[in-house]
């Protein structure tokens, strides 16, 4: 765990298990990685509107002021959350989108943008409800924030043990998407500077 | 909804179904009564020992610092979350106890004290995980903090739809456990007084 702050938010639709999955990182950082976390939930119009947000900071030391204002992750599931909290990232900051979901249509500067299909990966589970700990498993591979394992066994607790089997498939399948992207991109970053050398 | 600021602290151990019922009065407040409201949850060092606590805060505007430090109300399902919350509950606030599971040792001043047996209530229901529930309606009632509809409304919408009804039930067995015991209380005030009356 890294001693440095650090501000994620989530942000979705109700019914997406956005909560839970915020809840899951959390309780990552602090119980099975020895370190500190919150998890804040707003409630208020937006949630009215049927929209769900939550943030999360990780810590090395006890967290005195629990409140995000810039995120350095931003999770979002749906187009409105897209729009309302892209604007708010951390110049340097990592924005992770449901791709199916989000269409991004002012590209931020100074962000790395990083998508994932996680409602039609947990479909291919059979149950579109895990897209919230796809997205977990996802968020772990392309931040490498946390252990992967302390991920893992934050999800086998959080979750209903009828569910537990399903849950950690579809953690495994998320997290393996990103591992497999970052390899994608690392290869095609040295292509690119490979013919950029060749050219100079 | 009033629009003071009123800050919540609900403890437990984990099971008890602590943030789930710190989210229900959240959502009461924010969602079907048109205010704003606020769930914070830390992990950290005693989250790994088994306790888990929420902090709760409810208000007429937007909230800017959305952690308690001195709780207007506090609800303890644990011995170790009252001896851990107790002494920073407000001169003036409300303490509300799993009465079997709480011994309150030492009384503070200033302090009004509700207890429920709301393990023992939620297993006449025949599920002893409902007690969050219970203990949900019981507040409603002793604190008079939110209308009781909106906190109905709440659980119904937090809940599975599977476990909807049962839930229900159990909010009104605390609720209406509430009624009667700031009932009593209040004909007891009354005889205490007109005994005073008499003695004067």
């Amino acid at each position: 765990m890294q001693r440095m702050l650090r501000e994620i938010r989530i942000a979705g639709y109700g019914g997406q298990g956005v909560i839970l999955a915020a809840a899951v990182i959390g309780k990552a950082a602090a119980i099975f990685q020895g370190g500190y976390a919150t998890m804040t939930q707003a409630f208020g119009p937006e949630a009215r509107g049927g929209s769900s947000s939550a943030q999360v900071i990780l810590s090395g030391e006890p967290i005195l002021y629990p409140y995000v204002t810039q995120p350095d992750v931003l999770v979002v599931m749906s187009q409105e959350a897209y729009t309302r909290f892209a604007p708010q990232l951390k110049p340097g900051g990592i924005l992770i989108t449901e791709q199916e979901l989000v269409n991004i249509d002012k590209m931020p500067t100074g962000i790395r943008v990083h998508g994932v299909p996680a409602t039609r990966l947990a479909e291919e589970l059979g149950r579109k409800m895990v897209l919230n700990i796809v997205m977990v498993g996802f968020f772990g591979a392309v931040t490498n924030l946390l252990d992967r394992d302390a991920l893992r066994r934050a999800v086998a607790d959080s979750v209903p043990p009828a569910s537990l089997d399903l849950n950690l498939r579809a953690f495994d399948k998320g997290f393996d998407y990103g591992s497999q992207l970052l390899l994608r991109l690392s290869e095609q970053g040295d292509a690119e500077e490979a013919v950029s050398l060749e050219s100079a």
